[in-house]
């Protein structure tokens, strides 16, 4: 823990704001969530990466959660006034400047992926920093930036956008766990439904409830309303309806304000038509 | 102008944010928006009073609007995370200040007031400046804080919370204006539908559609969702639907979270779960 909080003291500047550091021994990993404009953003980062790749030799790492890095995964997401065009456009850089000056293997992933077979981190992830060594070798995986070889220590990381991931669950006026399962794979993308949705039904033990939880990884392309109405379309064949919904952690303001301008019929309703926002830009 | 602009530039200071200086020749009035956090808006507003006391003289003061006073009316507005209570602690000190430093004579008005007959700000403007020589006589008319005389220059001020007024719109898929006025009057305050609603119907020239025009003037105790619904009911009634909603000018985060909360059924939804809030306030 001395020195996960050693690297993460590289984010004490000013234009930069720790938002969250969570450690985890069983999986031997720490997610480090930081915000700022995009030029302090990406500066950051890239200090945080070096910091890392100086600290952590992977040789000598084993935990739960598979990795293939020192620094395993920088995502750059979009929030406030931010376009993902400009995260990615941070990605790049941050991306360039890992692969020449720390001389680490750099996969632009996500949305910065700029081949199909790179958009899923689990897909860069395989063979894990072991497997690496050889795997840097298949021509399908030269890397976006810096050697075309393992880095000895600090493996090789994937940079790219992406969109925020929103934690959001609805509760069916059911017990019946099993009609949770059917309407979560009838919405989410892996069997057929809804893009950028991950779904599955579980059973809440204290509310006797069964529940749709899912993750929603581009509200911007497959908005919470939609999921919302689906959810409620396809509870309608079980004779089932919707107790409540609810949002695991944070979410971006623009998730709410697209709810609010599909339902009001507000078309163009954004973050821009807030007091907050003017106030924020004034 | 040289004189309002002489005025608004007391907010040239740390920790208030000018957002907005409107000033109409045929009026004769200008509003001053500004924000920031209550301590610092309180000594701000203060010296602003101040400064329009010392430089306006309304025995010299001609202008359609009607007025009582140099500083005629000073709301003070709810947003971000600060509530109504706050508001009115922040009212409170102002409208002490100003009575006690100025000599003009203070009443709380809108969320505010302390008596019924002083929520609405029409009831107390009644008479304006020339004839508040007289009304301040009046034993129901002693102010909250200053003199019982009204000032020789600056007349007398309203003070108090109020909730921020949201100009929405709904457009109807009728040309008929008749309808769009039938359903103004079922769903406004006045003519005994809901409370904090003004509404009429008016007729786009351009869209060639009638719309009814409304202000929401608190948002908290009744929502933009009840609002559209109810009219969404009424149009029903004339086998008139809604085309699209409009919002005239800026609203607060608050508002849309709960339109957001009401159609997700996702309780307790507020603005402490966007991730801008945890920006701001880390």
């Amino acid at each position: 823990m001395a020195k996960v909080r050693a690297i993460a003291d590289v984010l004490q500047r000013p234009g930069v704001k720790l938002l969250d550091l969570e450690s985890d021994a069983y999986h031997n990993r720490s997610v480090i969530t930081f915000a700022g404009e995009p030029e302090a953003v990406a500066e950051a980062a890239f200090d945080l990466a070096k910091a890392a790749v100086g600290a952590i030799d992977l040789n000598h790492h084993q935990g739960a959660h598979p990795r293939m890095g020192a620094v395993d995964v920088i995502p750059f997401i979009p929030v406030g006034g931010v376009t993902m065009a400009e995260c990615s456009e941070v990605a790049e850089q941050v991306g360039k400047r890992i692969g020449e000056e720390l001389h680490v293997p750099v996969y632009l992933y996500a949305e910065s992926a700029r081949v199909p077979q790179r958009r899923k981190l689990p897909t860069i992830r395989e063979g894990e920093f072991e497997g690496w060594a050889a795997k840097i070798k298949d021509p399908a995986w030269q890397p976006d930036f810096g050697p075309a070889e393992r880095h000895p220590t600090a493996g090789c990381v994937a940079v790219g956008a992406r969109g925020f991931l929103i934690a959001f669950n609805i509760n069916l006026d059911t017990s019946d766990v099993s009609i949770a399962s059917r309407i979560a794979k009838s919405i989410r993308e892996s069997s057929g439904g809804l893009m950028n949705v991950q779904a599955k039904g579980i059973f809440l033990e204290d509310k006797q409830r069964a529940q749709v939880s899912m993750n929603i990884l581009n509200f911007a392309t497959t908005p919470l309303y939609r999921v919302f109405e689906l959810v409620r379309m396809e509870a309608e064949r079980y004779g089932v309806g919707i107790v409540e919904s609810e949002l695991i952690g944070l979410a971006p303001a623009q998730a709410f304000m697209d709810v609010a301008s599909y339902y009001l019929r507000l078309p163009g309703l954004s973050r821009n038509a807030l007091v907050e926002t003017r106030i924020e830009e004034s």
